[in-house]
């Protein structure tokens, strides 16, 4: 179906009196078509048709399931041009870096129809009766796990395929039994409803309830909030500012029945370059990370915001090669003028500070290139960095902040002062093994992924994988936003005490429950 | 050590100027010694000595870890019957009883021994390196849990063994790696420290920091709330009331770190005895009901304080059987005057509820026995129940309401009115099966545990239990606080990339990690 700016409530396409319309992220013109404003009555309409498809969609069987996961794929890639198009549209990003996200967007919906086809994710565990036992007999006992009930996932603005209506969220809970309602980002509505459309249209074809999947739309924040504080939504995916995601953290925790949010929010991604490192190849390393600054604008949770490294010859020759390059880059289109007004003005921040060192900016953007942005690099001592928290706060875009240290002592007290982040990176060579080392259980404790000559941006979807980390990187550290583990979010134990065989979920069933690897009185059996 | 009443913070006993009494359960007099009141000095001080505590102690091996809780386990059944007879005079519980809750305390220390050496705790999961991809190379990803930090436990006042300072949230937390401090329960703190003590001791044997467990007592919630604001706490375990269990969730949220607080607060764990069974066995099932309501006083989580049945000769059988079996019960000694009072005035009001019949109340307690309590049954029409839901609210002790249906569809409608619960349970006959299928999706959204054909009082420590359940049975229902499946709430996962052989953590290096279970590019690969 083409783009026609109406909401999807199940299988319907619904609109409504009031409409908003989207921006050319480039050329800041309004873009056609006007987009439906769901309000109250749309929001419960979803609400009340995802609670009634819970028990039909929990309970289809795993090979229906994976299906509608891998045709929900094919439908997005059927979209061809037109996707591809309305989200370059919207959003200024290039058509390689999209092409790239669809694959991963496609790539990771198979990915679960493979994880739900091979049900470790039931957790079957089974303990036998023992009639017998003294002094007391023991019940047959019988766990699965089920799905938590409707999600609702927020689309996030820096990914308009990959973490938004049919995103990683939308995937991961699909997968685990949830039926979705969305709230589209406002910045990107058109590519949501066109991948949304796909999925709608792929419950259809594989005969799933109606209310499996909604497709909501507005400009204003009252939607998000109407959608998070409705009794059906048991949970909640969303990857964006701290601000939003605390404001609904906060929300879901005064519901009269609270519920999880798993809220993935803001990192500066600490880098620390370790003397043998920079003494064997700082030019080499200023590369790639100048590199991965600028890649997509910034724009990414992943960016490397902050370079920690001990004073020296080779720091000095890390920073030279570092502003060198970046006085090179061309200025790169930002996601909105509204993410281009904050990246500039936390730039101009830096800028003002006296404590800071401007220390080189990519090639500024032209006049009339309005939402364009260049990169910014700047140093500050380790002591200052310490005392004033607000150094470590995220900039979004292709900002970073090299943190000099006088030993490494400083250098450990700069990262034990450091928040939660979503990965923390360390640059070294076999010299640096000692003090990588000590480093590293400080690391654990305040990240979700620890990278090794490596950069942060680009996150691999797998079974490894962790997207996440301790607050405020993310709300919940205990799970996972990419990566097949992001099923466990939306899961909850049951267990089942002598319950006859015929009235058992057939996968705990002793005829069934040999297919799928189940823990049998603590032991692993396998299909 | 004998009971001297100080607290234990690490290794050492620390006497405070303020202190409290406990109380004799039965006769309601003070009893010797006093125990020292933490302040908040002992609170930053049990908290400072966690957070020095936690790295090694989650670094030491696995062995030692697996050692430590059989140490904890062996010291407290060398407490022998000082033990029990501390918590009969301060819980009033029988000894049979506490002998029971000792085997089940020492046996879940035991068990969670066995998994923390098995591993599979630990989420292995390696996806290699694939250099050669295209369009991108992958990186190697490693993937472990790991400890959350320090936790705080709450002693509970109805398991002054099994859920205190030895219960199954700290063998859990001490399972995972996270040090432990304990508030204890300030009705049983004599029986709490004699278990403190033991666990104290077994840390210092078995070479662990002393910070790895601290117990601190007191009457007044100020030490609770000073416990779960500090911030060197990541998580908190709680079994107890309801408005206790969300004081302590509110107060975490609202943390500049908030922290995810496992509560496990109020049940009613609804009995539907359907028609087949009514019909074919009601007076078995009614001595069955009234053994499991007046069983310990009726003083467990899972005590069954609602019956849900269609009218018909069948239920006025159970009743008639129920209300003469009930009649014949003594009084039983409940564990606190305070318990005791609050369950006098829950009985008091549903006796002048104009809506509800009182069937049947036990033996009444003597003039004397004053924290004596008597079993009480009261009965209601489904659709009154419905209408008002405060019927459906928890009175902790030995009474329960039957809920009289007109019909299966009335009877659907309850199940849908009532709240999450810890446990469900049909009764019934072949001939119940189809209306039983009806049912059980409704009870899956609602519950954490289903029998069938049982009573929900008595909960195996295994690796199949849920003791959890949708909100307000827990604060969350995602995990349980029984069983195995418990120390993953004190867990994380972290992802290792590229990180170098000899700088990954052990049990995720080539050569370490074929002796425990781990997923490899998606497949298990067994020991």
């Amino acid at each position: 179906m083409p783009l026609n700016g109406q909401l999807i409530i199940g299988y319907d396409r619904v609109a409504t009196a009031s409409s908003f319309r989207a921006t050319d992220a480039a050329r800041g013109s309004q873009l056609d078509p006007p987009f439906s404003i769901a309000g109250a009555a749309e929001v419960a309409r979803a609400c009340a048709l995802a609670a009634a498809a819970f028990d039909p969609y929990r309970q289809a069987d795993l090979a229906t399931r994976a299906r509608f996961l891998e045709t929900c794929a094919a439908r997005i890639m059927g979209l061809g041009d037109e996707l591809l198009e309305r989200a370059a549209l919207e959003t200024g990003l290039p058509r390689a870096r999209l092409e790239g996200e669809r694959a991963r967007t496609v790539g990771q919906l198979r990915l679960f129809a493979q994880v739900v086809r091979q049900g470790d994710w039931l957790g079957l565990r089974i303990d036998p009766a023992l009639p017998e036992r003294k002094p007391l007999p023991r019940a047959d006992l019988r766990q699965r796990m089920i799905a938590l009930g409707p999600v609702a996932v927020f689309g996030a603005s820096n990914f308009p395929l990959a973490f938004s209506a049919a995103g990683g969220d939308v995937a991961s809970a699909l997968a685990a039994g949830c039926p979705v309602v969305v709230k589209a980002h406002p910045s990107h509505p058109g590519t949501s409803e066109l991948a949304a459309g796909a999925i709608s249209d792929a419950a259809r074809e594989c005969d799933l309830p109606s209310g499996t999947y909604s497709h909501l739309s507005g400009p204003a924040n009252e939607l998000g909030s109407a959608l998070v504080s409705d009794p059906r939504i048991k949970a909640v995916g969303f990857t964006g500012s701290r601000a939003g995601g605390l404001a609904l953290t906060k929300l879901a925790a005064t519901r009269a029945e609270p519920i999880p949010v798993y809220a993935e929010m803001s990192s500066v991604n600490p880098v620390v370059l370790l003397p043998g490192a920079l003494q064997t190849r700082a030019e080499a390393m200023a590369a790639g990370f100048v590199a991965s600054l600028t890649m997509g604008s910034g724009q990414f949770c992943t960016n490397p915001g902050l370079l920690i490294a001990i004073t020296g010859p080779g720091l000095e020759r890390f920073i030279a090669a570092a502003a060198d390059a970046l006085a090179k880059t061309a200025p790169g289109q930002m996601l909105s003028a509204n993410i281009c007004a904050n990246y500039q003005q936390g730039v101009a921040r830096l800028r003002a500070h006296a404590q800071l060192t401007h220390l080189a900016s990519g090639v500024a953007a032209s006049a009339g290139a309005g939402t364009c942005a260049s990169g910014a690099l700047f140093q500050v001592q380790g002591q200052q960095f310490i005392t004033e928290p607000a150094l470590a706060e995220e900039v979004f875009g292709p900002s970073s902040l090299v943190v000099r240290c006088r030993d490494s002592a400083e250098l450990q007290q700069v990262l034990s002062h450091l928040e939660g982040q979503l990965t923390a990176t360390l640059h070294l060579e076999t010299s640096d093994h000692t003090i990588a080392a000590q480093l590293l259980p400080v690391l654990e404790r305040k990240v979700g992924r620890i990278l090794v000559n490596g950069w942060p941006t680009g996150v691999e979807v797998c079974h490894a994988m962790v997207h996440g980390g301790p607050y405020p990187a993310s709300s919940d550290s205990r799970v996972t936003s990419v990566g097949t583990r992001a099923i466990e979010r939306f899961l909850r134990p049951v267990c089942y005490q002598d319950v006859p065989q015929n009235l058992l979920p057939a996968e705990l069933r002793d005829d069934a429950a040999s297919r799928l690897r189940r823990l049998v009185d603590g032991q692993y059996l396998s299909p």
